[in-house]
């Protein structure tokens, strides 16, 4: 079981480091962080980089592709080393997903064609435009197409991927081990928790937070 | 305001970058990756490393010091220059935090005695050896000290933390744009609530995933 996890500059580092941290306990795995060339990938926000081991053409059949989401996807959903490299691992996939913008870059591939998909929440609007069918889940599963709301909602991917792969017994082991209990101090995580205000004033923030950032 | 991820080989990455993911949104924040020395530094499960951008020596006073758990924190904690490092950060920090068994690294600076902390679930008896004393809750605030427990509770940590420092209304929007809204399908995130067989099975293994990982 293979698991490749894409890389690419201005990703959000927590869209790919959330599910990897659970996936990658999956007995038997191997994951592979991978890149359009090996080395350092800066996140968007700058101060981290995280490293991918292999180049695209080193992981051409992986079992599951992890694709994260990023200010820096609106590059990556148009470019065709890319796209031709998640076609192809497409191919023979047992799972394609994805992490918030990350839905893009598979639409952008031509993957989400006439499926149900999830995306970071200011983001949703974008997937009609690229034949997929927007929904408000924080984990959309469609066939083997798996893909996630925004930045957090990764774990909660993680948990369901692990649960269909390995059974409820596993993924309730890994959820115990990373003490995913989640107890946060507000109640915030969606536009239809968070306080009115606050979610009016970023809606008229799209760009920014989603492309320039 | 500074904020400075301690990185050191064989640490658990979701417990750095969960935090990381959140507290770098803080307006006007600046985050560093530190370690012994700048470059990769990889993590407990071998397939991802991230980059420590500086050296410890680099970073002497930062505002918010965060130190992530893993197998490695049991050398980190018995590791002169990272404890004087500690040492010093936390004479001038605002806030000293950990995740998971980062806080046994506190402690082994000396910096948690008498004081009342976090950390992972099957690690919670080694505290009070070093002079703390644990708690079962998922997140410690004692004084300017703050420590979570296992892996994924950094990003509850860091949503206290964003309260304290920026306000609710700052730390509502972060919560929002990262749509930390947790949905996750199962409920085993604790020892009182996974199942007992796992949780009996993995208290005799607390080497193995503690350590030895």
């Amino acid at each position: 079981m293979q698991i490749a996890v894409l890389l690419y500059d201005r990703f959000t580092t927590l869209d790919a480091v959330g599910p990897y941290e659970l996936l990658a306990r999956l007995p038997g795995a191997e994951t592979v962080f991978v890149a359009k060339e090996p080395g350092p990938v800066r996140g968007d926000q700058g101060s981290l980089a995280l490293v991918a081991d292999k180049a695209l053409g080193d992981v051409p059949r992986p079992d599951i592709v992890l694709v994260p989401g990023g200010p820096g996807s609106r590059e990556a959903m148009h470019d065709p080393e890319i796209l031709d490299w998640l076609r192809t691992a497409d191919a023979t996939s047992t799972w394609t997903t994805s992490v918030c913008t990350g839905s893009l870059v598979l639409a952008g591939a031509g993957l989400l064609a006439g499926r149900r998909a999830a995306c970071h929440w200011l983001a949703l609007d974008e997937l009609a435009p690229l034949g997929a069918e927007s929904t408000g889940e924080r984990v959309v599963v469609d066939g083997k197409y798996v893909t996630a709301a925004g930045v957090s909602s990764g774990i909660d991917m993680a948990l369901h991927l692990l649960g269909r792969i390995a059974g409820d017994a596993t993924a309730q082991t890994i959820q115990l081990l990373t003490e995913y209990d989640p107890q946060p101090p507000y109640d915030a995580g969606s536009p239809a928790k968070a306080p009115a205000a606050i979610v009016a004033h970023w809606r008229g923030q799209a760009e920014k937070v989603l492309v320039q950032e």
